[in-house]
């Protein structure tokens, strides 16, 4: 069944645009062996690229490309030789390496998430080289040019509740309202935040990241919530006062509903206590908060 | 715990800046019920709303925002009555809806994927309403402003092979490329496309959403692929050369590796027979083809 | 930090009891290549072996253990040799392999999940090497002794849905019961079925497979379901009647529940035609049929 | 479309065997409102009941039977009640009720999922009603007769790594062994345990199943691992050795591979440093410690 190439039949007036090309779902976990203990991270890393690769495109011509198992090994490799001490930092040596490593490239892009794991407390203390995972997950991004790099740093799947002190009243009510207004429900959302950083160098990303995902679980905690907005917007603010380092933070915010389960039926009062959480549908609420 | 509102503590030069709400995962199901017949329409539906929303966020003023659980109940009232005949029309209806619906509300979104049902045949016909699902899905994305209608048509999750005629050879070899180049190995991916109308009105969305299909499929098996690039670039331009209602299409292209396993250590030949699939990593070749 | 081994400190009365292991998730994909056509097998091949393995566990003896990647490596190698025609097939290949491989094996358990291909239909005729997925899933388990085979075959991810001849009615109602009654509903599911044939030999695997398949398709249609139950029991049914090589059939039917949404708030009637799909909670009704 | 009802077609010695039905994935959240704090419980309950339900298989007749929705009703009502203080106990409550509502009921099952929610610490405090969701999950299956009750708990998703003090050695090597030895890996699991205890009353279920996931962690610690086996054991042989309340505990071990990921084409040392993250396949190790 051997065929012939064909040339690709481009008509007169269609063209290749917007492109990128990359590996995804790289899985590094890597292991610096200290002389009492070990430390460990965990990721999940993504490369894309974009620049001239018409060629490739339209012509069938690999010539300059880099393949995508190339990019794998190239994780791999600088892994062994950066210290991995935060993700930021490695995206960046990531992002600075498939700038010049592809002749066509014009801009790189590497995503990182981060697995937490915790270490073991065994008998009284933490173990050197046994570890249990945790909730959530950190992220970082960093895409460059050959002006420049732009840092973003991340939490994903953050998962956060809180049983009053918090409401929702005064909306439109119009002919296809029924919610009843309450000022006293359950606020609960699967968390995601996605900060920018003013430059790549000078920030300790590591001391920004813990404070930042502070912030935001503390503002959770600190007011009456009128709606996920107000909320969504009380984080960033708290976050960007407390964090010159950070230009404006994007937040999306699933509103998981928790709904009151009717008890009345059988003779019971339910005073805010035995609730129905619900996957779908849910509300989306997302914002970015960000300095002028 | 009653706990006072607080003002939020905006910071001199931080605001709220690009936002939207919505409903997602709403999950309708409609059946029209003819005198001899029943048709199934199985979606899941997104809405989306972007508009002057800075009262809610910043001052917990809920006043003319429509909530969400009336954007979900908005869409079973609007089911009732619209043929859904497509999910491209249906998704028009919404956000035409929702642009007048909510006050403040510049823009719009509409969001639907339709499930796919086929006809049980049964005793050599096919039944009137019973119905087994099939592979893949549809999809319809309808942005609106007060200047007009953008819609978009899409296929989701159609999972293609083909085990011969493709190859990956000719590409850049530096320090980190060990890959061996081929001129017969699997190709397979589980393909996206998504393609944009020129307009909202006098294109026919079922006759061009099974042959945009049509010619992906075809396209896919009419020549030698020597990279997921060209074939990416080829299914463009075949569907544009096709239908001069499509202005453009882009397709996200996950390559799913399949690696020829190594029986050599147990004497045996593996002539491109045996190959192990693999998830993680794959490659990502993404890119979009339109008319200038 | 290399420590010593230590001895399992094993209390005098406690002891190792039912235990296996084994290799899970191997994924394999076969290209018969035929002169003018090619045929695909895509398989996720689990295998689970018990016996005396004492040893391993409580001393940390390995001997005569077959490692897990030595089972994967066993699936390639015989997937190479076995014409693959049906996986109950390939299913009795590996449990009588595994059966003499492990000295110490007295059981050996091969479960297999087939992923369908259909040849892809370009300029009106079926394609010889090009595939799309389709819905649902062949599954098959074979267990072996020294005794002998055991064989089942089995269907998975088959959901099928009625849009009437479906009702809920004359059930038992007690303090908790708020559900009314019903005589038109939706009925679906996400169909499993598991069946036994009497031996491992002598059955035509594929003819009656997709027998089995149709019979519980036109059974699903064929009558006005009282309830999953009864429906469950007839296709039991008619599948034990029509093949004989089949001694039991057992369902799991999770009862996907279609709420009819309610519209009477916007003035809007809804005669069975708007529906809310849920995913939580869900019904789940499990039986077996078989002969006796 | 209204079509007759049909009795089934029962064949001579055909017969309904084994079955069940229930309710499963009801998502019950119960705060309780102290004075000065909140507790939240997030539970997944499942109920299936067996009995003499052939009325209903056989003939249509659903007479006596309790409707799935009823049971759902029934949780959130038992749940007002109950304090929720353990799962164990919520489950004992759930089959008691059970065995007694459903007429024909002979067994009753109730399994819960527990995901585990941990106070907010804001300003050096935990905060009174605001909570972040933490890793893993606990789990309880009660099943119930006429004859008495059967107690299980358990813990679901513990991700758990090591990354040295495991090995694997001495092994069987065949014609189709090609993995090299080694006296230093990366053992990895997402552990599931599930014990028995010996009665439903006189046991502390929160003090045990805390008690029980330490010996687990603790163990995993304090050994060289030659293989899973013999960790397996050893947990087992450490739970049973510390609580007489617990009779049985059974594991299940998917082998999560880390492979050393080989960088010798680059001129880099891989000192067990730099690994590759696997999926599939996996290896499976399953096994009982027991009490004799």
């Amino acid at each position: 069944m051997a065929m012939p190439r064909r040339e690709g039949a481009a008509g007169g007036d269609i063209v290749l645009s917007q492109n990128n090309y990359g590996k995804s779902g790289v899985r590094l976990v890597k292991v610096t062996r200290h002389p009492d203990h070990h430390d460990l991270r965990d990721l999940n890393v993504d490369i894309a690229l974009e620049g001239d690769f018409e060629a490739a495109h339209v012509r069938g011509d690999n010539t300059g490309l880099l393949t995508t198992d190339t990019m794998r090994n190239t994780i791999y490799a600088l892994a062994k030789e950066h210290p991995l001490d935060t993700i930021e930092g490695f995206a960046v040596a990531l992002v600075e390496h498939f700038l010049t490593a592809g002749p066509r490239v014009t801009r790189a892009r590497a995503h990182i998430i981060e697995y937490p794991w915790e270490r073991i407390e065994a008998n009284g203390r933490t173990h050197a080289h046994s570890f249990v995972r945790g909730a959530g997950e950190r992220t970082a991004t960093v895409t460059g040019t050959a002006g420049g790099l732009h840092v973003e740093a991340g939490i994903a799947n953050l998962l956060i509740l809180k049983t009053t002190n918090s409401g929702w009243e005064g909306y439109l009510h119009e002919q296809y309202t029924t919610l009843p207004e309450t000022n006293d429900r359950i606020l609960a959302t699967v968390a995601t935040a996605d900060w920018s950083y003013g430059g790549a160098t000078g920030v300790d990303f590591g001391r920004v990241w813990h404070g930042v995902r502070d912030r935001i679980l503390e503002t959770f905690t600190d007011h009456y919530s009128p709606s996920m907005q107000h909320t969504l917007y009380r984080m960033g603010t708290a976050v960007l006062e407390a964090y010159p380092e950070v230009r404006k933070i994007h937040f999306s915010f699933p509103n998981k509903h928790h709904l009151r389960f009717d008890l009345s039926p059988f003779g019971l009062e339910n005073n805010n206590e035995i609730f129905h959480a619900t996957t779908e549908p849910y509300g989306l609420i997302e914002g970015t908060v960000e300095r002028t």
